[in-house]
């Protein structure tokens, strides 16, 4: 049993709450517009939410004329909320108050590969340090959300066979988190997806209705929205991206098939073309960096890229490139108004986000392309933690 | 003004007549448990919509032990409703009672290209035959559904930049038609929206959230079921993958782009294959048949096909192959749990289907064709006007 008492809640008040997690922000006459509510009984609601401490009145709104009105929001007090963003190598936890204030965030660095027991534990242990450091008791803490770097069955919040996450398959991560915190609501997600969500609630996704997150690192996924919500297709697995053919005389991808976009252009594949050309003398600069460095990774190709190294600078291109091509048959296909490039490897230059920009612009329809915007992620690392934040709350509100 | 009395019904009135258009036939107990109504309020509600005509109650449903409950449905005598289906050179008119039953339902050629005028007037003259013949008035016409084969901004309801439609864009189709029928709501989207609209509502996607369907024609597109609700995307065009690249060193498109799914894979491309084949004597079967036909179609490889000609078999296969590349990238991105294909060139054999189906089954993830189903749209030909009629009704509805 979840400690959120949604059981003490009307479905109008509970409906209401839902309004304000979606819409953000409101004034009593907006909200009573979306419920269609008289003044009485919009008085008599909003007055019985303040009383249970979920709601609370504050700042003044924009006035059309008179006395700017007052704005209803979740009040911090109320409760709080988890978002955690595990990566395959680091884990990003925020701890928030119920009107979404980040009050604490963490980054360290994990194996998943370690497996749940020692990965779960470390989530456990941080959450619990910092609810004790800011005075907070367990049962304050309503919910977890997680985004996880493998695809997941969200009706059950299992791994299905996940490929950077043995160990991990079918693994009860809510039953996990529930031994240490049982008030409290878990759910689980592809990282992808909520990385999308937050983009969708606090980013430059807000309000929109179709786009798509590009997530490029060591893989490469999409998170769709679609109508103004997570689109997971009928097995949870949509947006796995990172397995469309590029090169049908291509690498093998671990997948098993030839050619596919993670095995032709993601971080390690970068990585790789420049160790090559450090190592064959095609590149001044590379070579330097491999030497001071003793190894490369793919920031290090951007570091190049941005000095002027004329291959590093291909080997980003072709790259970008690709990624463009698979992303141009997608817009064909779905037709969104914004793609968000995030992940470690869009922090590599400007020089791959340009790229991609091209090779959509080039092979995109132009009705597809007329307002298309293709940036990179402004939330950056926080997308994750902040679509896990609404991600658990609109779990709790029946969103 | 259009004549469906949609300012005589209540809010909940129409939300129950929602239900019944999405759901189908129901009881009154189902429809009371989805608007929350006890008894006596479920059955003022039916009354009334029985009093005004728009409902009936009749058959029989499943018993669940007692007395077998009759079931709520559209009455037929309510009005008339018309879907045209138009494609390049077919128009397909059906005549339908409100209850969705076809009354009449006709075929003929048109050249799209003749413009609006031509066309619009013919499909008005078919109407008007049709209501005289049935001795309907004009007045019981409440609405005209219409798919046309290019890109439409669903909004206006005008085209934008038709590829195969000179001197339609931005044409409005609309007013024309209420010149003719001022009473009657018409409601104009893709040809192919259409198609999978029927499908969802009448065939095979029925109750489905998310499936595809893939008309394969002169031109090839997709229809997206997403969510149980047609996916037009930011801009309206959505679906639009006859335009993906297949081959960077293939065939310029008349998009202007090199190696487009539609310039490598459709229709015409069959048939250019199959006269090639013909002419440099690489295949007597099909020889033959341009001996007796003069000209080869799709149709006539297909005929080649399933006489064995190794060929013909060749041809196919590479186009089945190049749209179930494309379909698998899309598979991959999307995760349907069903992919149904219609359009004429459907109709050329099973051998360009398994030869899809394998394309799919080989380049997609396995967690992504587990519960895949590729089908032939069974509802062929009807899938248009099945669809336009459940357009045009959807929006009486306000749905």
């Amino acid at each position: 049993m979840p400690s959120f008492p949604s059981d003490q809640l009307q479905p109008n008040e509970m409906h209401a709450l839902r309004i304000i997690a979606l819409k953000g922000m409101i004034s009593r006459t907006e909200l009573a517009e979306y419920l269609g509510y008289s003044r009485a009984s919009i008085t008599a609601l909003v007055n019985r939410l303040v009383q249970i401490g979920i709601l609370e009145e504050l700042g003044e709104g924009e006035s059309s004329g008179g006395r700017r009105p007052r704005l209803l929001n979740f009040k911090g007090a109320f409760g709080t909320l988890v978002g955690v963003d595990m990566g395959a190598t680091s884990l990003d936890i925020a701890l928030a108050d119920f009107s979404g204030q980040i009050i604490e965030r963490v980054s360290c660095t994990i194996d998943v590969r370690n497996g749940p027991d020692i990965v779960l534990t470390e989530i456990c242990d941080q959450i619990n340090r910092m609810l004790i450091q800011r005075e907070l008791s367990p049962e304050s803490l309503l919910g977890i959300g997680i985004g996880v770097p493998g695809p997941v069955e969200f009706s059950t919040g299992l791994l299905i066979a996940p490929p950077i996450m043995p160990g991990w398959e079918n693994y009860p991560i809510h039953k996990t988190l529930r031994n240490s915190f049982p008030m409290t609501r878990v759910v689980v997600d592809n990282d992808v997806n909520v990385m999308a969500l937050g983009e969708l609630r606090s980013g430059q996704g807000r309000g929109l209705d179709n786009f798509l997150f590009v997530k490029i690192g060591t893989g490469i996924g999409a998170g769709i929205i679609c109508a103004g919500r997570i689109h997971r297709g009928s097995t949870g697995c949509a947006g796995d991206i990172g397995h469309i053919c590029v090169d049908r005389n291509g690498w093998v991808c671990h997948c098993g098939n030839v050619g596919c976009l993670e095995a032709m252009a993601s971080g390690p594949i970068i990585a790789k073309r420049g160790l090559e050309a450090a190592q064959e003398g095609r590149s001044p600069a590379l070579a330097k960096l491999l030497e001071s460095e003793k190894t490369l990774t793919a920031y290090h190709i951007g570091v190049a890229s941005t000095q002027g190294d004329r291959v590093a600078n291909e080997i980003i291109d072709a790259s970008g490139l690709m990624i463009g091509e698979v992303l141009a048959s997608l817009v064909n296909f779905f037709n969104p108004s914004l793609i968000l490039i995030g992940g470690g490897i869009s922090n590599i230059g400007d020089r791959l986000l340009s790229s991609i920009r091209q090779a959509v612009l080039k092979r995109s329809l132009p009705l597809s392309t007329r307002h298309l915007v293709i940036n990179k992620s402004a939330l950056g690392d926080d997308a994750g933690v902040r679509g896990a934040l609404a991600l658990v709350l609109e779990s709790l509100l029946g969103i």
